[in-house]
């Protein structure tokens, strides 16, 4: 017998109920939000920088539908700006955004992957990356660290620096008190010139009460808004970091754990907030250049005189042979950049310079 | 009462059943398959221009989790290689991929989204079309042909040509017969030269027996194979396209109908391709050039000499002033162009040609 109309309905919609339960649970287990931390370097809102990371977070969350979600924390709130590295590697953090030559005292491999002095511009260098075998390189450099390492966005050539007196001999280098950090400094310590570390908030002070005499921060765009250019009138081209690029750290434990769609989506929203940060350095940079020389008309733009690009020159490759004998990857990633620098400069010469320079 | 156990459980499996089925269903129609058939001018297999559709078309499924599945058309299986923009416009195809300036017949101000004769490089064009307001100038170019159109893959800056004789003036140009389509083809002409028109698959002969004097192609990458080198030893430096971008063009309805989070992933899918091939043909470029300068240490790198670059910029302004005064989009349009190339090469000329001529 059948039950009645009434009973047959409440039995039904329990059941309905169990298995609607039962079917939006695997809709559920499809569409599991991914929550992730994302660390960064750069202070809250940082424009260029900290414009990367937000662009990457939220084109990751749009084409995830919401499936991911990422949380960003700047520097004020974790207070490790150099710490995120440790933090990624832990897992305390999922992501990171940082720099990978901030990491050279740790594992000094991490050098490579930003910009070497007379190393490759910006799209020569990508082309290394994606084509000419660096993102190989760089993966063997991080993946013992249980990290992965992607281009973060390329802050665009970077200036040589602001100098109060012209520089016409490497004579003119001896003593040079300069702030100019990392590798870029221990070349010029070895031709003579002084390197010193300042805090940023105090490098204005710092440079007009003559505690250093020159410095280099990074290009117009950044430099603009800290003042330089009022007490140090000359602005030298680039020579140390011809394409400095960041890098998004993953916790390469947490990316295990990711579906494929959801790798795949955050990967390519690093490739296009990387991309996206170069393209705004360049506008950035071309718009601040404009206001700055117009503003200032008595900047005096140089190029360090051949003998200093010589001898600076010189420094930098003893420094990477001595790298180079010490250890086995990094001789293999240095000899890497130098053989994909001689072939991609050969074509840039007969292309972008030429045409740069008949223009 | 109960019915037995075993009534229950046919009943509840039929209610299952159903219930499954209505929830499958909303699984579906959360996971509907959209399937979107791309037309490229290109045919099939063509290196770089092709790689750019198929990586698009992987990543966009592989990030959509196989939500959209583009089938791609090569100019095989279309036949109309420069049908491409009308193809998408009726809806034939939702998809295309091209070159802006294929239009200018159809759609004069098509012409400026590609690359101008003494015009921005890459980098900077990248950063007038998504900082300088390129883009929405595009749209306004294309949305009254129901199209969207996206940057879809440079590839790198091309070379001036190749010359069987040096032009060491501009009457050297008087009467020569040079393969140069489109825009560059008119600023030849305007200053004596006889551009022609020949089909690809005759250029070589056509270049052996004097049938014309030079021809433009692309550069290295996709020189080397045509062989031109053999015969005509002049390879001129670039003038008239600085920064070769093409398109991807879509059916602006079609588009409209695709859910949001498919809207950004194919977006994105667009945006990754086009800098990937970029990437890619620097790197192309690049090895080319290696292997043809090693093969053929004969080829003589030249260019043009600065009486002969200045009548082509004569005439290149000239035109482009005829388009201004008589149409206000086009007027429009290359105003922002002029003004942003001389924005951001004050910067090029500081950070990038200081630094490539001064290593």
């Amino acid at each position: 017998m059948l039950p009645s109309k009434l009973k047959l309905r409440s039995l039904l919609a329990g059941t309905l109920a169990l298995s609607l339960a039962l079917s939006s649970f695997s809709v559920l287990a499809a569409e599991k939000v991914y929550r992730l931390k994302l660390a960064e370097t750069w202070g809250p809102n940082t424009p260029i920088l900290g414009d990367a990371t937000k662009n990457m977070a939220k084109l990751a969350e749009e084409m995830s539908n919401g499936r991911l979600k990422i949380r960003i924390d700047s520097a004020n709130k974790h207070k490790a700006p150099l710490g995120i590295f440790d933090m990624v590697k832990s897992g305390q953090y999922d992501l990171g955004h940082s720099s990978s030559y901030y990491w050279k005292g740790k594992v000094p491999n991490t050098l490579y992957f930003s910009s070497m002095p007379f190393g490759m511009i910006s799209t020569e260098q990508y082309a290394w990356f994606y084509r000419g075998g660096g993102m190989e390189l760089m993966e063997k450099v991080y993946a013992p660290h249980n990290l992965l390492s992607f281009p973060g966005g390329n802050s665009d050539i970077q200036m040589g620096g602001w100098f109060k007196k012209e520089i016409n001999s490497v004579d003119d280098l001896k003593g040079l008190k300069i702030r100019i950090p990392g590798f870029a400094g221990e070349v010029m310590a070895k031709v003579g010139a002084k390197p010193t570390n300042i805090a940023p908030g105090e490098l204005y002070t710092s440079l007009e009460r003559g505690t250093i005499d020159a410095l280099e921060w990074v290009g117009p765009a950044f430099d603009l808004r800290m003042g330089f250019q009022k007490i140090a009138p000359y602005y030298y081209t680039a020579w140390h970091e011809p394409g400095s690029e960041t890098q998004f750290l993953v916790n390469k434990k947490k990316w295990d754990s990711l579906p494929k769609d959801l790798q795949t989506i955050l990967e390519t929203a690093f490739r296009v907030a990387a991309f996206d940060m170069y393209t705004q350095a360049v506008d950035a940079n071309a718009s601040s250049w404009a206001t700055m020389s117009a503003q200032y008309p008595d900047i005096k733009v140089r190029d360090f005189p051949p003998e200093v690009l010589k001898a600076m020159k010189t420094a930098t490759t003893e420094l990477l042979e001595q790298q180079a004998s010490s250890d086995l990857l990094a001789k293999e990633i240095i000899e890497s950049q130098r053989q994909y620098l001689t072939k991609v400069r050969a074509w840039t010469d007969i292309s972008s310079k030429a045409y740069l320079d008949t223009n």
